[in-house]
């Protein structure tokens, strides 16, 4: 029998901590027998002392086994789900997931709504009439079965150990620490019940991880998890130092989904959208397709009306459009050298596209369209940015905080990589 | 404007907290602005990072101004306390107050109850029939007025930051840091208002600090602390590694302190009586009277029974006698050179002297006398110690925690001295 003060002691001391006090120390604090204030103390010795590769993996094992696991063995295909770390103009899981679909895996996508200055990929869904969130079990294997893609709302049991210790990190400043962000990410991804799963780690200004070193060591700690508990598992570190793609709001980045869906879009979007898929048709032993061909003649896009049709949206509705619309215009001539995506993301944030607390709504129509991408060229008073609000009380803000944003310059820009590293199991 | 991120963070990541900041969250705890989980996440954070002198001041300041402080100034004489860390037999405070009252200053002692394998000063006197522990502020200024001391229950309203957070810490690992500890004690004792303060920092196998290098980081914390606060402060720090005197229990405690207050009782209880009387007198500047006279010329046993008289207690009254009585004897002969203070203490704790918990009994006949002292001779089979309780199927344990305990041998032994270090504010 294990105590809380035992297993808290033990941690702070810098031991490594047993399976069994992992499971036990999990267990209890989802029944309610460890207090918060004795599970913040532990976060808190965690974030300070560190957990080890298997504590890690453990740990996360544990906080799966705190719920209830989705039973995906009936849906006749290989499952694959992507998870993205999170970035401004992040919304790659609306194409990739009919793509990857058409391709013939089954993929379960169960997301999140935004908080803070990147979006939720549900918050963009619902921008298209009628499409709905909520999805129960039988719903999600039935449209696995039948389109090969869905989209929806998390399900209340998976990993409830995570929810309330999501909760209670935000409020104890205990947010920061790998192994606890890489186990709340990966209990969520694992209760889910894929075979395979892809990451991508967002790194740059508009991530969590602000340098390569730290995305790698998150990347790292994400694929150990998942492989010492049985997923095929494979990450790519991708940049946000620029936001992805156009558009960064939640109506128009689902108008630029379609674009990439019906054979154009950003290039970006469509080579992470493109590369994202080849890795988990690989992961998943998907081998005789190419997933750019199928891109291009319009079998995702097959895939895509079908996924919004099933879900209660009309794929050929029209999207809200935002009552006021402003530019930024450019300050001088040359080529953009810079568009800060944390900045891209903070100005969309506060003209509407998120919201700061969980209970509040977002604007659909809001957002900011960058008119011009960094190495691209511009002329003086040509329009840079473009911000979309149905509160024309919020422009002033986002203005200032597109302010040093952006720099233009006279000299070429050597256009930067958009996929850094990649991290496997085996490495 | 703080929030409990924004300081639980900042230290966490290893920084020096404002005044402001201290001041804020000691406040905001106390009002239960700042919640159970986020103090405990702080604490960890206090514990693994640590808190300079400064930062550790201004957190005992804060916890005195959560609550009252006890007004002295009209007590008319100056007024000085003694604190110690807590060791087996230290019943120190019983002669030593009458004695430093007899000499002419004011010795307001506010103590508390056992918790584990040391005695609280409060269990000690309640052996005493009719003596109460519980006075009014009014009702302690009165005592210090007319007799100079006074042993009693601190009152509610001091420090009640430190009541709270004392708690908390004792269920979220976070008892051992010896920044909060030395805060713990030292506002306690601020909000005494006493001038002058000695401290007793236990050192040895019946003491918290188990060897000589934590002693000095406590002693050293606590005078940093006191001084900082504007006390006349110092520290001695004493050996704990054999039980003080020969009696460990309440009403053998008293026992023995009447025995040294009419002149006799063990030499090592004498000497440190003396010894923290002189120090107490030398920091509340009252020079031309030696305690030792005061003590063998029977003046500070006048005080006591005035003292004892005063709470309601019978300074003649016969102290409660154990119903079982049984020794251990002594397996060779030669010279006792080791009895370890941690069994002794939980041989008196199993035997009813202390408690488990805080809202269980004592049993004040209940204890061990050691009646052979380290660096004594005995003869094989001579009765080494004996066991008092009221609860004969408590001896079994008491028997085991004293197991291997002490060594007898036939070389001589080398007295250790009992006062093994002295701390100042000036050093």
């Amino acid at each position: 029998m294990h105590s809380a003060v035992e297993v808290i002691r033990a941690k702070r001391d810098g031991l490594r901590l047993s399976d069994e006090q992992i499971d036990w120390v999990i267990d209890a604090y989802t029944r309610g027998d460890v207090a918060d204030e004795q599970m913040s103390a532990l976060a808190m010795a965690v974030l300070l002392r560190g957990m080890t590769r298997e504590e890690t993996a453990r740990w996360t094992a544990a906080m799966v086994a705190s719920g209830e696991t989705l039973a995906l063995g009936g849906v006749g295909r290989p499952t694959v789900d992507k998870h993205s770390t999170g970035g401004v103009g992040d919304k790659i899981t609306l194409p990739l997931t009919p793509l990857v679909a058409a391709c013939g895996a089954a993929v379960p996508q169960l997301s999140g709504r935004g908080l803070g200055h990147t979006g939720g990929t549900l918050d963009k869904l619902e921008s298209i009439p009628g499409w709905r969130a909520n999805l129960s079990a039988d719903e999600i294997r039935d449209r696995l079965r039948d389109v090969g893609g869905v989209v929806c709302a998390a399900t209340e049991g998976l990993a409830p150990a995570d929810r309330k210790l999501y909760a209670l990190r935000d409020v104890t400043g205990t947010v920061e620490s790998v192994p606890l962000i890489a186990s709340s990410i990966m209990s969520k991804k694992i209760a889910e019940g894929v075979e395979s799963l892809v990451l991508d780690v967002k790194c740059g200004s508009g991530a969590f991880m602000k340098d390569l070193d730290q995305a790698r060591e998150l990347a790292t700690a994400l694929v150990g998890i998942g492989d010492a508990n049985g997923l095929r598992i494979s990450a790519l570190i991708t940049d946000m130092s620029a936001p992805l793609g156009r558009a960064a709001g939640n109506a128009l980045e689902v108008a630029e989904s379609v674009e990439v869906l019906r054979g154009g879009g950003p290039p970006d979007v469509v080579e992470l959208t493109v590369a994202l898929a080849r890795e988990m048709l690989d992961r998943a032993g998907v081998s005789d397709v190419d997933p750019a061909e199928v891109l291009a003649d319009g079998r995702a896009y097959d895939v895509w009306c079908r996924m919004i049709s099933a879900q209660g949206g009309d794929p050929e509705a029209e999207l809200p459009q935002a009552a006021h619309v402003e530019t930024v215009t450019a300050p001088a001539s040359g080529a953009l050298t810079r568009l800060d995506a944390y900045a891209v993301g903070l100005a969309a944030w506060r003209l509407g596209a998120g919201r700061a607390r969980k209970e509040d709504s977002v604007d659909h129509a809001a957002g900011v369209l960058c008119l011009v991408k960094p190495g691209e060229r511009v002329t003086e008073g040509q329009p840079l940015l473009e911000l979309r609000t149905d509160r024309p009380d919020t422009l002033a803000g986002a203005r200032e905080a597109l302010a040093g944003a952006y720099d233009i310059s006279g000299a070429d820009v050597e256009p930067t990589p958009l996929i850094l590293d990649k991290v496997t199991a085996d490495r």
